[in-house]
């Protein structure tokens, strides 16, 4: 089968032929029909320093990818959920199940956890293999292309309906920092959930359009104006109850938290590459602001409510998606996500036949 | 009357005589018994930049002092709660009570706070005057002194106890930085919570001592040991459930996130003077952690749990209370807080006659 | 001043002439401008074994109504929130303000409730007296008429959006029993929180039909099919995560656990004129079922959520308004409000002048 | 090996001799050490309507029992945790894994459960074999004879704890109606995690004084003294924060609603034979109560809980254990459950050789 690999340490990326790989007892072998590229699989294609860090060459070669939907093929001896037939899309994090987080309903935090495409083979192929549990059986209204972008779409939904929430969304000021795919998808999230004002900020203008197209309210170009003083401006000065960070830049988080009300909450996705510094006095503790660490998605209600999102027609990815390629053309997929002109780039990758 | 009043800009304070207030149509007139030292007043007596900044030369003459407790002997023309003759502790949080967060139960973080003893005249005095509705009705069982510490005894509560609280103190391992009285406070309420481990960090041995009188498990002196290390190794490598932060030390914030468990919870009550820098991605958001920023008291839930801790015996805090004073040895009281070897210090200031 | 009144122990109302009443120190008087019709008052003036009971001869001659908006025309010597000038919805509950949930943040289960135009005199007046806390200043962008409609909008509000609630209604199947105002409300609440799916349950065809207007996906008359086998028809067979009884009928709410779902939650606004017998066993604690008392609105937090639905069109209720009448065409307006073919009736009262 | 089975629909059991089984490729074999009764065994034993009912001839001969701990001695192919050598208790409900609830972190109320010594064989034999998910490993504080309590105790833990409490048991009045085993229990747990104060209310004079010894500060005797008006008086007449209702007697349960304080919380756990009757509207809609269904324990947080309120010697349940017993004195077992004089009844069945 086809497999596009890292098969040494530096930047691109080979198409190969592999053999299919077998599923073991409690596995099953998927088909690849749609496979998303994830800001991650830049940072691989490109190796840069992260990259080489966290998987370091000794794992090379190896197929990377991880947003992925397809059709069950082959199921191990000992699954009997899902069945071969099954059109399914992958939960990466491939819990331990044993630790005490993956035994108290908290698998996405599992202290053991390792990543599909990252730390075992992935899904820029013709065929994957995962862990029968990790394959989200799809609703049929989904349609194949969108299925691949149900995982970093759960990462969305999770980042909006963390449990027990206060304040929740619905009727709440929501800001959202960051208009990549998952701030984008965020963005449809609260629309649907009842927010009362979705207030996107985004440097690119190419994004910020597509925020306009996912329904944000009012958009802010932080080259252009200052975010945080836009934010009190349309709040009475009182802030946003509800601050969502997707963008991991250390000086976008604390603007975050002094865009926050009272009370308010900053759910922190983005990954900051280093260190970020926050006046914690005025602006967390004197505030009761409440940080959430987000990852992942809860297993698996986020992909419930993704599914509901999704199939339902509440919120339509379709503007999010600026391109889909053959595997063949991967160079040109992965130029498209560097360009700053694109969202979500999918790889079409097979079909039923 | 006589009054403890900061009357220049400069280390120090001034005993005077000034007249008795007058309570407004919805305020009491209290007879002050009994009223404890903060470190917030520590400040405000040594006149650091904090309290330069904060107060401001503006506000001179004032009375500071703000943890207090004694009896109504008067009340206002609209005033039916309390009555005079009840033995009342001080809320200092003198909320607006027109905000979007006084309307909606959680005044203690009110948009247009003022402090007592810091905006308004406060307590180190033969009498005070406060909102009725700050005036907290004390449990008989709770002796006189120890009314005087139910408002830092209440910070203590409220950062054990915040709503919709995960993971709960009960069964949790527990760290709290910083053995100062609430740091203290908050061992003895997490003991009688259930709390499955406490463990003290603290570097004087003095307040360590302390720590183990008020029933922490396990005491860890930082200047002699990592903290982050010994909580891991106490934890089997997992962290603590819950940090409580008391010290405000930015590093040992720090420290706080990188002992925290996946999942677990970190309440700041110590308040920075600086900017704090923390690694988010390692250590709050890929452990799916949670900030919680803290101040004051639930109004009046905190008031409630400090009443039944105390009164029914489940918390002894004799154990910190380190000294007591006439308001005359004013110098002596403040000399012992800035110490090192105190925890609570109280001036004993009138009684019923 | 012009009051509706009950002025005997039987059917029916007087309209008649009385003084205007005069604001305590803590009071607001409004000049009422729309007033709507409850159920409750439909009991009242018919006088029917509850009102009798609950009101009793010893309270009349007294105006009843509680559903009111006005302006406040003149307020008491204490009061600066709301000041004369200002455009207000009434919070009917009239809490102590001293019992102890009124002081930890649960006023609208205070335990010493009296409630306006049953304990004290109301709303069908030209004038009104309410404490100035119980005076909602009501935004702009909602018009006068839907003004006096936000009360009862409120304990939709309250019903569904509980705190703490799980499962929340984000991505739920909610069923709701009985298409009365509230229930017609909470149709249209739910579908702006992003309900997945909302099934009104009526027997009344014309309230069906504005349960539809109000966006319910799927009615059900349960004099033609029953409304359990419905719903789990609609649901693969598990039941809806959200039930909200609004109809207070026994049979009803004995269906509502019926049809609900493994871990679902069953809110009761509803309240039954006598006992109501469940099978707790199999529909409840096998469940792990959640049952939620609802009473009122929660202070203030209802309201601001009410002022964002309506001021900013998430929901419309013009269509639940089926009737406008001055005062003076009483008889007709109760009777209309008694026909079955009406969902909220209003009167109009004043205007400013 | 011996295993005591129903062989016929009828009172009583057999002894008998069968083949020990063999564990499936995600099963693990145990060497039974303890089983405990449960009131669930007695009504299979004695074959009343409920085990007629739900068990059925078709079943049977087949093995009950199902409180059990013992020595992991072999297990099936796919199965790396846990491994032989270990001891563990059994988690006895039998879920799907596959099922909406089971996916979202709730399996403990699966759509499809089965019970273990209900719907398969079960415990009251030499080796019994599970799930290896089911199998949870016992911290080595905790004695073997305790371990097979450890399901029960989870029962009461998971009454005590529901995810999202509030009120919580800190600090609160809390009743417990009814003083079975997991009754005491809850009263211990409740004393551990620090309630205000705990009232048992049990008509059985033997168990009232086991109440007395797991840590009740008051109780009362409903054959002497009415229950309702006991905790009214002993709450200012406000009632219980939290009630625990352990009975299943529907009277009781009716009681427990009227012994409620406004917002406060009534958890379910017995299980009552048939429907009961409510007056919901005064004292669970007025009151805004909330009705929780309890079953089964959290999978797993309820079973960390109990590990740690049982190693650290939070609880002590030895008082609970009234009688241990050889498998062949099964009758002498069976008389002391059904005595009126005994709690917990534990069968001492094998040890390590």
């Amino acid at each position: 089968m086809r497999a596009l690999r890292k098969t040494g340490p530096g930047p691109g990326a080979e198409l190969v032929e592999i053999p299919v790989p077998m599923p073991g007892p409690n596995e099953v072998l998927v088909r690849v029909q749609a496979a998303s590229i994830c800001g991650t699989d830049l940072h691989i294609y490109e190796w840069n320093a992260w990259a080489a860090r966290r998987i370091g060459d000794g794992r090379l070669p190896y197929t990377f990818g991880h947003e992925v939907a397809g059709r069950v093929v082959a199921v191990g001896d000992e699954v009997d959920h899902p069945l071969p037939g099954a059109f399914v899309a992958a939960e990466t994090h491939l819990f331990c199940g044993h630790c005490g987080l993956c035994r108290t309903g908290k698998p996405h935090i599992c202290q053991d956890m390792k990543i599909l495409g990252v730390d075992v083979d992935g899904a820029f192929a013709d065929y994957l293999v995962l862990p029968a549990h990790n394959a989200w059986v799809v609703d049929p209204r989904i349609p194949v292309d969108i299925a691949s972008t149900m995982e970093p779409f759960g990462n969305a939904v999770h980042t909006v309906f963390p449990p027990g929430t206060d304040p929740e969304v619905a009727t709440s000021v929501v800001a959202v920092l960051g208009c990549g795919p998952i701030g984008l998808f965020a963005i449809g999230v609260c629309r649907a959930a009842g927010a009362r004002t979705v207030i996107a900020v985004e440097p690119n203008e190419f994004r910020l359009s597509l925020a306009k197209a996912m329904g944000a309210d009012q958009l802010i170009d932080p080259s252009r104006e200052d975010p945080v003083a836009a934010v009190l401006a349309a709040t009475d000065g009182l802030g946003a109850d509800v601050v969502l960070e997707m963008s991991g830049v250390p000086a976008v988080i604390e603007q975050g938290t002094r865009m926050l009300q009272h009370g308010g909450r900053l759910s922190l996705l983005g990954l900051p590459a280093g260190p970020v510094s926050l006046d914690l006095t005025d602006h967390v503790i004197f505030k009761e602001a409440r940080i959430f660490g987000v990852t992942g998605r809860e297993l698996f209600r986020s992909w419930q409510q993704t599914t509901t999102l999704l199939a339902t027609g509440m919120v339509d990815v379709r503007p999010t998606i600026t391109g889909q390629y053959p595997l063949e053309r991967f160079e040109e997929a992965f130029d498209a996500v560097g360009s700053g002109r694109s969202a979500k780039v999918i790889f079409s990758i097979g079909n039923d036949e």
